[in-house]
């Protein structure tokens, strides 16, 4: 193992960059602001996956696929959404290379294979799955569609970060077809709902449900429901969106349907999605300054076994310990790993697996053979302690579950911590500047106020809360009146 | 249901795409060669990749994820690879669209967006892949690297078909990198007998185990193994191949390694891959004139319930019992769906789920109610009998192996009666033309022969069978002196 992490102290974003690499989730590519996802950090997403793909099918969806191109005509369709999105698109021109004339053993773009119309790559899928289920929806028999894609979508941003904000990242994007406007709400509600229960039972991280505000909501939406994490430095990260579309690309691909009663009417739809930003909240909200905390649901490897030895013969009466131990805790469903490579010394070990966020560590020596102990580690709390090899599996078993619930207590509290309701301007900056999180405050609901505020602290409206209580008041920014607080927060 | 499907003697092409279509599989997109799977087929595409994800972990596979873009210095990098894939390529050359000034609402690519360097959309990954392998390798101790990733991948074919060539279509593709070439190569025939073992026990097709010639060979391969099989109509299939790639793409981006003695050394790597292909295999192995059939392990729903009544009270009664049966199945393990849909009347539904190829379909009515009775109907034999309920469970389950292997035997007697040995080259031309299928015949080992045969009959060398004994005889074209024979045939 190399050096120590930069401290979160001492850097923030660097020590981020630094343990995505040295954790071996992801690196930086040699395509300008694609990532490539790395095997540890990509039996995390595995495992993300499996169990969002359960709670989806649970609840009606089934997977579908559509293509990575969206033709330009079918990308300008929807106006907003096409608006909102021109601006980063990569854009396929050509569909061959061939030999450089000038340049022996190097390629060009054939300039003879010009494509007659440029296709864009799927930035989201709106219109190539909306112009799609034109074909598939006649009449109200054919309602709800329930569908969601796996894919790759492709942004092209300026600034970029492993995990938070690539070129290409990997997500889910759930597209629904429904007969009414109640159904279509009711949809883009639920999926909010599940991702909030996702992320909050399986990954440990607390969560506000909202609204977003006019400016804030997605290209095309009617409305967009979110979930609103809080990153260790104070800043927040929008970590799902789900959204009400209304009839608007049904108008703009002329998606309509006979209801029952035999009349036409425009389909109504949702879209919602997470994606590999999943990952940098997960680091951002549990990781310390020793490398990655993971809870144990998403961890690879939820436990690890270290063997400390000098003699081969004590190697081999510790892995036939091992063994039975491995067959206990695998007949309890808990996924463990036998580190008994030859070529790194148990410190180095201890770190590696400390760095990687192992929840738990075992490490078994002579003097344990001896006495019929072995030493547990916990990687959250960086607690040891000695135990009775006897009580080994239950002691594990019950383990996962508190280091599971401790995680997320510990993170509530710092978000609980982090919310502070403020009542003027002054203080909203310098609770922003000093302390961060989310600040709970009274907007006019213009937004000429809320780019005001952006433009002068860079705080953005987080959300409304779906749970906030009407409560009368005047606009920290403008003195306007105001029926209820809303969550401001710099943002990632 | 709309009217039946053209049959397979009148258009067998014909036959494929409407069963494909209308099986509710897949269909055309908007976008020139890319398709659309639909939940259906894509829940049988689930199903193959659980399967093969679950067989590449168990042999020491992790999955990473590795950009869709390549940029053209890195694909141009290894010379004969490049060759083999630049002329179907997919190229981005800009980044952003904007408002078409001549053209109100309309966007155009802007011009000022245009990269620097251009990106291949991939259209497989050794070179982004081997590019950041570099960045993996100093030592023996990095080695083996064994990764794969399931991707989308791009070949601007110009004529495509639903599964069978798509200018996108999903695949895995393993790259592996090793300290020796011995390794390597075990490694490329470890992998394609893994294909072999889930082609033949999963998919039910059964497949010949063979290396290609060097013209037939994946551009950048040394050596090419593939697995091959057999079409209703008498085609060929090439299922899956594994690629040994020498230290040619280390080579190229000069990936080398320190060697337990401390020499530098290049690396040895591997690539294999099976595609959305298997699909249009699934599809020409097994289904008849009625439409799809699907092993047991493959189909969403290996057993339907069809209610037949006419009163609410039928309806409910017969509902009770299913209930009950569906629990006992799910028990075993069989998924089963209850089709008690109002909106279809039992001859609808029966024509439904024959079409979609669900193995099994039980159908109970008022009379059975009262005789303690179920009827069962076999998808594949589509032959029905009425048994009692009471030993319904474990008849299903029996059935579902019987179902299973009686494919894959019926597929196998096909295939064995469609190997023909010829030592002429008239027989060669009048067994392809009347029967098709595979022809065993002696080839004189030249590329001379080999693309004289494919220009006058079209027939292409499969494969030389990795079992193929050797034996003395004359090429069936040059009349040269030959060592064993090769299996020619029309393909797809
Ligand atoms: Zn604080
Ligand atoms: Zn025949």
């Amino acid at each position: 193992m190399s050096k120590k992490l930069t401290s979160r102290a001492d850097d923030y974003s660097k020590w981020y960059n630094e343990l995505v690499v040295k954790a071996d989730m992801a690196e930086n590519s040699a395509v300008r602001g694609c990532m490539v996802i790395k095997p540890y950090g990509f039996a995390i997403w595995e495992k993300i996956q499996a169990e969002l793909d359960r709670m989806f099918k649970e609840t009606g969806h089934q997977n579908a696929y559509f293509p990575l191109f969206v033709p330009k005509s079918l990308f300008e369709a929807e106006e907003k959404n096409a608006e909102g999105f021109a601006k980063e698109c990569a854009i396929v021109t050509h569909y061959r290379l061939q030999n450089d004339p000038d340049n022996k053993g190097k390629l060009r773009v054939d300039p003879e294979a010009k494509l007659e119309e440029e296709l864009v790559v799927r930035p989201t899928s709106e219109a190539i799955i909306w112009n799609t289920y034109k074909g598939w929806i006649q009449s109200y028999r054919d309602l709800p569609i329930l569908v969601n894609q796996w894919a790759n979508v492709v942004r092209w941003e300026m600034r970029t970060r492993l995990f938070l904000r690539t070129a290409e990242f990997l997500w889910q994007e759930g597209h629904t077809a429904h007969a009414t406007e109640t159904e279509a709400i009711k949809e883009a509600e639920l999926m909010n709902n599940v991702y909030a229960t996702f992320v909050e039972n399986f990954m440990a991280i607390p969560v506000i449900k909202g609204i977003k505000t006019e400016s804030e909501r997605f290209a095309g939406a009617v409305e967009t429901y979110c979930i609103e994490a809080l990153m260790q430095d104070g800043k927040a990260l929008q970590a799902g969106t789900s959204h009400f579309l209304g009839q608007n690309f049904a108008k703009a691909f002329d998606v309509k349907f006979a209801n029952k009663d035999g009349k036409q009417d425009y389909v109504w739809a949702t879209s919602w999605g997470v994606s590999t930003r999943l990952m940098g909240a997960l680091i951002m909200t549990h990781s310390d300054d020793n490398g990655l905390v993971l809870p144990p649901s998403l961890a690879p490897n939820q436990v690890v076994i270290v063997p400390i030895y000098k003699s081969e013969e004590q190697l081999e009466a510790i892995s036939k310990l091992v063994n039975i131990i491995m067959d206990e805790l695998r007949s309890k469903g808990i996924s463990v790993k036998y580190d008994d490579r030859n070529t790194l010394r148990p410190g180095a070990k201890f770190a590696q697996h400390e760095l990687q966020g192992v929840p738990l560590r075992i490490s078994i020596g002579p003097k344990d053979l001896e006495n019929g102990t072995v030493e547990l580690a916990r990687r959250d709390t960086l607690t040891k302690e000695v135990i009775s090899v006897d009580n080994l599996t239950s002691k594990v078993v019950a383990l996962m579950e508190e280091i599971q619930n401790s995680l997320y207590s510990k993170a509530l509290q710092f978000r609980d911590n982090h919310i502070t309701e403020v009542d003027d301007f002054d203080t909203f900056k310098q609770v922003l500047e000093s302390k961060g999180g989310f600040i709970s405050a009274h907007w006019d609901g213009t937004e000429e106020t809320e780019l005001k505020i952006k433009e002068l602290t860079k705080a953005t409206i987080r959300c409304i809360p779906i749970d906030s209580k009407e409560e009368k008041g005047t606009c920290v920014y403008s003195g306007n009146p105001s029926k209820q607080r809303v969550l401001f927060a710099k943002a990632y």
